[in-house]
């Protein structure tokens, strides 16, 4: 066991949260910085953690596509994202210098870590944690491990059922049109009312139900495909007053039943949680993987 | 390692395929009996196996909803089938005086787990099987073993787009209606049609490329929420001449080239694949859960 501080990274497609933190997890100091390109990104978020000396393993929460099996030789390189010069940066290129082990998640899984360890999926088994933001992204995580198979998991693009007379709306996803992220993202709630959820909701009476519609398809996906204790869904989107509750509700009435557990306790009230940690919960997932990749190089 | 051989049981709502394998799993005995109740079928299965003595493991692929975790105290007990007589039958009341331990997975696990050893799933780390017959299953295995949750995957009863002018049956299954089992299972078939779906080809040019666009949805969920190698779709109506091509053909359409991996080859050819083990997969499966079993108690 080292006394080395921890390392830690939450890449987002706006920004970088970085973190370090002592070998108990606790967060010594913390910055955030701009996701720009990765050639001036990458080595502002060198810099941070070079100043704070050797690092025990620094673990890494990124947005994708990014390569995330360590037995890949790709490990931690974005892959297809259209995000202008990130297809093919490599965390590795630009932290390697510093000697220490890496291990890298995708921002779902780290938060859904985060969460589990320390937040609104304490005791989960089986923990589905969605994030609504620009993107939508889920990861679930079985006794704590990420599910993913030659990738991790994609449940954004799923295919919800859309009424084109309720919502004419055709849906921005350059592959998909309207897959869940293309019509329910926060982009494609801009492009819908020219407004965010909160603010349309006031001359819309049906944009709150119409969001919720598609998130409870895939909430309903994400319980029959992955049967987990608890889902929690979080992200800028999800902060719209009385969207989680209409998500409970039409999560409800799809299931009809049909799933019988403790777990799915009336309303769903605790069944579909909002996360503990609020924004932390994807730093805090992140300086479990730098504990965890401390770990397994045997210090 | 014992020389005593290995029970199996591919318990099906409509026959159970019974079979005593040697150590190494090749077939000695078989034969099948009807579904009647357990009070008729539990006592004829259990007599077909004490007629070959002392037995290593027993192993189970059964239909459900069953208690498949090994640590509940109702391991091995149906729940709310619909089944007349079934819900609170357990195979472990039907079977403990033989004296052999058990180990039970869902009928789509153990089809999987066949598949997977022997069949068109070998060299899969993430291996989906569905059948689509009287009800539709899937089974995810990972590196060998079934992921679920609070309960085995019930991936029947997720929600494919229907669009009320191309098919206007309202679907038949008694919790959801028109989820993927009652549209486009095979009594979903007869309700509309009145035949099975090679017959209702033959006068509805639309039959096929029908039921093939609801299991492409449940393709595209499963392919998206679970990044499996290989995708295997059985059962008796997945036997209608042309349907896996179009499955194919529209799970290509949907995915629309957003995962990106080898293993999807032009046309998903060998990404969506018939299974090898043809109706066997299942027997074969609960072979090899027998073996498990076996070696779980130390023999």
């Amino acid at each position: 066991m080292t006394d080395q501080p921890i390392g830690a990274v939450e890449a987002g497609g706006t920004k970088f949260v970085l973190a370090v933190a002592d070998a108990a997890g606790r967060i010594i100091d913390r910055t955030r910085i701009d996701t720009r390109t990765p050639d001036v990104t990458f080595p502002e978020m060198a810099a941070f953690f070079a100043a704070h000396g050797p690092l025990a393993g620094i673990g890494i929460a990124s947005f994708g596509p990014i390569d995330i099996n360590p037995a890949s030789p790709a490990y931690g390189t974005f892959t297809t994202t259209p995000k202008p010069g990130w297809s093919g940066a490599r965390f590795h290129d630009a932290l390697a210098h510093l000697g220490a082990p890496l291990l890298i998640e995708t921002d779902v899984n780290g938060a859904a870590l985060g969460e589990w360890l320390s937040g609104a999926g304490q005791g989960c088994e089986t923990l589905a944690y969605t994030t609504i933001g620009t993107g939508i992204g889920a990861g679930v995580l079985h006794r704590g491990a990420a599910r993913g198979g030659i990738s991790h998991l994609e449940a954004g693009h799923i295919r919800p059922v859309r009424d084109p007379v309720r919502d004419p709306f055709a849906g921005r996803c350059p592959y998909h049109g309207d897959c869940l992220e293309g019509l329910a993202s926060g982009p494609a709630i801009i492009d819908r009312w020219g407004a965010p959820l909160d603010e349309a909701a006031r001359t819309d009476p049906d944009a709150i139900p119409l969001i919720a519609s598609y998130l409870a398809d895939l909430a309903v996906s994400l319980v029959l495909l992955h049967m987990p204790d608890r889902l929690i869904f979080g992200g800028g989107v999800m902060k719209t007053p009385g969207l989680l509750e209409s998500l409970r509700h039409q999560t409800e009435l799809r299931l009809a039943g049909y799933v019988s557990h403790p777990r799915l306790d009336p309303g769903l009230a605790t069944y579909i949680a909002a996360p503990a940690l609020g924004d932390d919960a994807g730093i805090t997932g992140a300086i479990a993987l730098g504990q965890q990749a401390s770990r397994q190089r045997g210090d």
